[in-house]
C-alpha cells in the first residue's frame, strides 16, 4: 500500500533532481568567463589581478542561480515542509 | 489511500523543481557578462571600476528572473496557499 | 478521495512552475546586454553614464516578460480564480 | 468526484502556464537589442537619444507577442469563457 | 461525470496555450531587428528616419505570425465553433 | 459520456494549436530580414526604396508557411470536414 | 461510444497539425534569404533586379517543402482516403 | 469497437504527419542557399547565370530528402500496403 | 479486436514516418553546400565546372543517409518481413 | 490476441526507424564538407583533384555511422535474432 | 500471452535503435574534419599527405564512440546475455 | 506487492541520475576554458603561470554546480532523509 | 507472466542504449579536434608531429567519457549485479 | 509478481544510463580544448610543452563531471544502498 506521505517523498526526490538541472546554465556561463579571463590575462599579464577580480565577481553572481537550485533541493530533502 | 491534500503537496514539490530550471538563463547570461567584463578589463585596466560597476548592474537585472523562480519555489514550499 | 478542487490546486502548482521557465529568456538576454555594456564602457569609459542608461532601459523592457510570468504564477498561487 | 467544470479549470491553469513560455522569445530578443544599443551608444555617445528611441521602438514591437501570451493567460484565468 | 463538451473546452484551453508558444519566433526576430536598427542608427544618426521605417516595416511583417497565434487562441476561447 | 464526434472536436482544438507553432519559423526569419534591411538602409540611405522592396518581397514569401499554418488551423476550426 | 472511423478522424486532425510544423524550416530559411537579399541590394542597388530574381528563385525552391506539408494536411482533411 | 484496420489507418495518418517534419531540413538549407546566391549575385552581377545554375543544382539535390518524405506520406495515405 | 499482425502494421507505419526524419540532416547539409558553391562560383565564375562537380560529389555522399532512411521506410511499407 | 513474438516484431519496426535518425549527423557533416570543398576548389581550381580526394576520404569516414544505423535497421528487419 | 523473455527481446530491439543515435555525434564531427581538411588542402596542396593523415587519425578516434554504439547494439541483438 | 518505501527508493535512483545531467554544463564550460587557456599560452608562453592560474580559478568556480549535483545525488543515495 | 528479474533485464537493455547516447559528445568534440588539427598541419606542415601528438592527447582525454558509457553499458549487459 | 526490490533494481539500471548522458558535456568541451591546443601548437611549435600542459590541466578539470556521473552510475550498480 502506498500512502500519500510516501508519494510526496518520492516526488520530492524527483523534484530535487530536476532542480539540479539548473546547474547547466552557470556551468556553461562560468566556463565561458574562465576562458575569456585566461585569454585576457594572456594578452595583458600585468593586469592579471584586475582581470581575475572582475571575472570572479561576475562568476560569483552567476553562481547564485546554481545555489538557488541547491537550496531548493536541500529544502526538499532535509526541511521538506510537506512531510 | 492518497488524499487530495497530499497530491497537491506532491505536485508542489515537482513544481518547485520545475521553477528552478529558469536558473539556466541567468547562469548563461551572467557568465557571458563576466567573460566580457574580464575581457574589457584586460584591454583597459584603468577603467576597471566603471566596467565592473556596469557589469554588476546588468547582471543584477539578469538575476531577477532567477530570483523570481526562487520566490515561486519558496512560496510553493513554505507559504503554499493550497494547503 | 481526490476532489476536483484539489486537482485544480495541484495543476495550478505545476502551472506556476511552468510559467517561471519563461525566465530563461530574459536571463540570457539581459546577461548579453550586461556583457555588451561592460565591453562598451571598457572602450569608452567617459560615456559610462549614457551606456549604462541605455543598457538598463533595454534590460528593463526585457524584464517585462519575466515579470509577466511571475504575475501569472502569483495569480495562480494567491488569487486563483478557479478555487 | 471530479466534475467536468473542474477539469476545465485545471487545464486552464496549465494552459496559462504554457502561454507564458512564449516570454522566452521577447526576453532573448529585447536583451539582444539592449546589448546592441549599449554598444552603439558606446561608439557614438552624442547619438544616444536617437539610438535609444530606435531601440525602444523595436523592443516595443517585440514586446507584443509576450503581451499576447499574458492576455491569453489572463483570459484563461479571469474571463474564462468555458466556465 | 465529464461530458464531451467539457473535454472539448479543456482541450481548447490547452490548445490556446500551445498556440501562444509561436510568440517565441517573432520575439527573437523583432528583438534582433531592434538591435540591428539601434546599431545602424548609431553609425548613421542622420538616417534615423529611414532606418526606423525599414525596421518597423519588417517587424510588422514578422508580427503577423504572432498575431495569427493570438487569433487562433482567441477563436478557441471566445468563438469556439465546437461548443 | 464522451462521443466520438466530441473526441474529434477536442483533437482538432489541439491540432489547431500545434499548427500555429510553425509561426516560430517565419517570426525568426522575417525578424532577421528586418534587421538586415535596417542595417543596409543605415549604410546606404539613398537605396532605401530598393532595399525595402527586396526585404518585403522576401518576407512575403517567408510569410507563406505561417499562413499555411493559419489556413489549416482555420479549416480545423470552422470548416472541419470530420464533423 | 467511440468508433474506429472517429478515431481515424481525430488522429488525422492531429496529423495535419504535425505536418504544418515543417513550416518552421522554410520560414527561417526564406527569412535568411530575404535578409541577405536586402543586404546585397544595399551594397549594389543597380543590381537589384538580378539579386531579387536569384533570391526569389531560391526561396521558391525552399517553399516547396512547406507546400508539401500543406498538401499532406489538406489531403488528411479533405481527401482523407481512410474514411 | 475499434478494429485493427482502423488502428492502422489512424497510425498511418500520424506517420504521414511525422514524415513531413523532415521538411524543416531542406527548408533551412535551401533558404541558406538562396541567401548566399543573392549575396553572390550582388557582388558579381555579370555571373548571375552561373551562380543561379549552381545554386539551383545544389538546392535540387537538397530537395530530394523533402520529396522522400512526401513520397512516404503519399504511400501511407494512398497506396498503404497495410490496408 | 486488434490482432498482433495489425499492431505490427500500425507500428511499421509510425516507424516509416520516424525514419524519414533523418532527412533533416542531408537537407541542411546539402543546402549549406549549395550556398557555399554559389558563393564560390560568384567569386571565380571561370571555375564553375570544377566547383559544381565538387559540390555535387559531396552532396551525393550526403544524400546517402537520406536514401538509407527511404530504403528502410520502403522496406517497412512494401517488403515488411514481419507480416 | 497479441502474442509476444508480434510485440517483438512491432518494437523492431519502431527500433529500425529510430536507428535511421542517426542519419541526421552524417547528413549535416558531409554537407558541410561538400560546401567547404566547393569553396576550396573555387579558390584553387588547379588543386581540385587533391581537395576532392581529401573531402571524399573524410566524408567516407563520416558515412560509417550512417551505415552502422542502416546495418542495425537491416538486421532488425531481415535477420532479427529475436524471432 | 506475453512472456518475460519476449518483453526483454522487444526492449532490446528498442535499445539497439537508441544506441545507434550516438552516430549523430561522429557524423557531424567527422564531416567537420573532412571540410576543414579539404579547406587546408586547398590552401597548401603540397601538404596533402600530412593533412590527410592528421585528419584521418583524428577522425579514426572520433569513430570510436560510433563503433561503441554499434558494438552495444550488436551485443543486444546477437549476444544478448539476458535471453 | 510494492511498498511506499520501495517506491521512494526507486524514484531516488532516478532522481540521482537526473541530477548528474547538470554535468553537461561544467563539462562544456571548462572545456571551453581549457581551449582558450591553451590558445593564450600558445600566444604568450612566458605568461603561462598567470594564464593557468586564472583558467583554473574560473574552472574551479564552474565546477561548483557539477559538485552540487553530485552532492544531491550522494544525499539521495546514502543519506536519503525519506527512508 | 512477467517476473521481476525479467523486468530488470528489459530495463537494463534500455539503460545500455541510453548510456551510449553519451557518445554524441566525444564524437562532435574529437571531430572538431581533427578538423582543427588538419587545418593547423596545413598551415605548418613541418610541425605535423607536434600537432598530431597534441591533438591525439586531447582527443584521448575526450574519449574517456565515451568509454565510461561503454563500461556502464557492458556492466549492465554482462556483469549486471541486479540479476 | 514484481516485488519492490526488483522495481528498485530496474529503476537503478535506467538511472545509471541517465547519469552517463552527462558525458556529452566533457566530450564536447575536451574536444574543443584538443582542437584549440593543436591549433596553438601549429602556430608556436616551440611552446608545445606549455600548451599541452595547460590543455591537459583544463581538460582534467572538465573530466571531473564525467567522472561524477560514472561514480553515481557505479554506486547505483555495485554499491546500491537501496537494495
Amino acid at each position: 500500500m502506498i500512502t500519500g506521505i510516501e508519494l510526496i517523498k518520492a516526488c520530492s526526490a524527483i523534484g530535487a533532481g530536476l532542480a539540479m538541472i539548473a546547474g547547466i546554465g552557470p556551468g556553461i556561463g562560468q566556463g565561458y568567463a574562465a576562458g575569456k579571463g585566461a585569454e585576457a590575462v594572456g594578452r595583458q599579464p600585468e593586469a592579471q589581478g584586475d582581470i581575475t577580480r572582475t571575472m570572479l565577481l561576475g562568476a560569483a553572481v552567476a553562481e547564485t542561480t546554481g545555489i538557488y537550485g541547491l537550496i531548493v533541493a536541500m529544502i526538499l530533502l532535509f526541511a521538506n515542509p510537506f512531510i
